[in-house]
């Protein structure tokens, strides 16, 4: 239908190639999973893009058919040209939503967005994460319980250095001692952001369901509206000529 | 249909039957104009309740089954009863929908959701006013050109004594030299109040589109999510006792 | 020196009386031990008011001359006269800081500054509570490493029904598997408001040298600043009649 | 005295060399005049520096004796080095205070930070700017009145692309009909930002005694604090191997 919302799902897809253990959880990689999820979701068509397509498969094309753009990049975030990071930057400024997960957070497109080092405290141990609401107001928490459990993720810790976000909607607990804001929504010109921290590779994350419809719902809430463009600088009112 | 936004348009009614020259505006009320035109929105189902109404028209069955109340009034704030401003109050917290109107900054709900003295500079002169939008990617925005202009409107000018908004999304410039935080957004408890302030009664300012588009706009934003409920405290992770 | 910062720190005084455990950690009292800091502190100078004294310790005479007032309460919320409750109120709106302890969430005075429930998660067995530091740039995190442990605390868990604070500067981590807003500054009127978690009656958490050093730096955040009052609603520019 | 606030004004310092009509203004140099003001108030140490001088003035060792870094350019936006834009950058996340004016709202280092286009409006008819404080608690309006005129400026209008200020102080009208969110304050990593929009090279606006009191005022809120540095990722609590 012609108001479906079009999302690109795009994956490094390396980790899925490379190592034995992670090919078994995401044999077709974690792009695939999330995008047949999406796909299930009334009023939303998605399609996938990989950093080994050319261009990385963001031509302009692409993104003039895209609404909402969702990132997943860990090991080859030096890989990812410039001219194409500048590319998402300009759509989303201009409108296009952008979902960054997980280790999302060091990609060349989310530094360049939040201005900040985005570094963070972060630990592989396997451990158990909880999420809880914080804002059990915003669409992106709809239909979500008052907390969910992740029985083995990686560790993020705070501070994590972004701007403060403009709704911070989960907050992470871990079983070695840390929180984490995991959960973060950012107005960003005519663009929204969600940065949601679950997801490492090496554990089935794709596959629970609580975490898909954080991610259906957060797809919702960053399509873009149509919002009035910048207008040119002539007086509204009478001036004297000095 | 039932999955319609189910609003509910409360007017206090009074001004329009007082006086002849607003009367001439709004003949069966603004509540009426503002319902008519929402019933005109697809996805959304619009009816209406006033002062003098028993339990002013906002019975525990109206409200339980309204998703968004918009609410207009001005002269007799002192009025409302108390015990359905609390009511009205538990239903915002637990997730239904507000949209107060103009004068409303001072009705008892708004100050007593605001926990603020909602006071703010004013004067009626009936000058130009124009809202410009400073968030364009938020969905109350959806639509609407870079500002709009009223000719006649009554000045509201800073400091209005609310709390930060969680998103601002309209400035207003008056002719005489103020300015004011004309369309503010507040996540409070499960639910959502929009605060817009256009609307004085005696211009046709609720038959201007772009005003009505603003207002629908905000009813889709407000209606409530289906958020998590409070858990009880029982401990999620073994603790030794102590 | 007259340009110290006068505080008043508030307490119910009530659980340090009733119970011979609790009076053996604070046997004058937790306002005692925390205005004994505070007079420490260069550039701070602390009284202290107790809900038995006359106008429980607030009259107009001693907030007239209170910069920062500090509240704790808990069991006789509710014996907090409405009267003293709207006086303080008026103060703060006006410029008075205000620090809210602990169980203070649930006061009257905080209740009606927040607009919200208050609510939150809790459960008492003395876990371990972990507070975070999430904005290092923040004056109330000056001097305060990046984590600060409470050995034995009562939990509070999200979701605390608050609206969104202006900064939040900690975030707790318990134990039993919960996390929870902990250091919140909220801009009201001319004034300012901090809610600090930690300080449940039974544990020393007074003495704990972070804890208090956390607390001296919101009573400098909270200072008032000497800010405009609200002006008539003149017009700043001509206008033609109408 | 070791702790007076040690500011280094910065400005490109190319309008006043080219332009008569601007020399006779600020006849050495807006960063002159600034300078001279902040020495003039107590607790504040002020050094000047400007574009032409090796490193542009910025070498690490200013950097490193600055507590606080304002910035003024327009013209000369893009000589401004890489690599020192970069040096300014790792400063401001890790403590030192930046206040940007006017025209250095489209500095490469603003960009930066912001992680937006910082487009705005903007009109040269030197009509009557009139600054409205929004936030009367906030320290940066301690002592201001609740406007401020300035009769000649140039006007820049929303939409400002902006991330959602952590603090909004100030928001201009214009005569010609505009707004403006003139005073905006960032949290960045352990930094902090104001950004304040008056001062067109044309006007004698840093002469104004309200302008350079906001100026002094944001010099105060902006000084670095005492902030926690990132720990390692090591476990707080004890985790079974996995």
């Amino acid at each position: 239908m012609g108001s479906d919302i079009r999302v690109t799902v795009w994956n490094e897809f390396r980790h899925e190639k490379k190592s034995e253990e992670i090919k078994k959880i995401y044999p077709e990689g974690m792009h695939t999973v999330i995008a047949n999820y999406l796909n299930s979701v009334e009023g939303v068509m998605a399609k996938t893009a990989v950093l080994d397509e050319p261009e990385h498969g963001l031509t302009e094309e692409v993104l003039n058919s895209t609404d909402v753009l969702i990132w997943w990049g860990h090991m080859a975030h030096k890989e990812v040209k410039d001219e194409i990071v500048e590319r998402v930057y300009r759509k989303v400024l201009n409108g296009m939503g952008l979902i960054v997960l997980h280790s999302g957070h060091f990609s060349k497109i989310f530094i360049k967005l939040m201005g900040t080092s985005c570094i963070l405290r972060w630990r592989e141990a396997g451990e158990k994460e909880r999420l809880w609401v914080v804002n059990p107001s915003h669409p992106i928490a709809d239909g979500i319980p008052d907390y969910i459990e992740l029985p083995h993720e990686e560790m993020y810790g705070e501070h994590f250095d972004i701007p403060n976000p403009d709704a911070l909607v989960f907050i992470s607990w871990f079983k070695g001692g840390e929180v984490f804001r995991s959960g973060c929504c950012f107005f960003r010109g005519k663009g929204k952001i969600f940065y949601f921290r679950p997801g490492h590779e090496t554990y089935p994350t794709y596959y629970d369901k609580n975490i898909m419809k954080i991610i259906a719902n957060a797809v919702k809430w960053a399509k873009p509206v149509n919002g009035p463009n910048l207008s040119d600088g002539k007086s509204k009112e009478p001036l004297e000529k000095i």
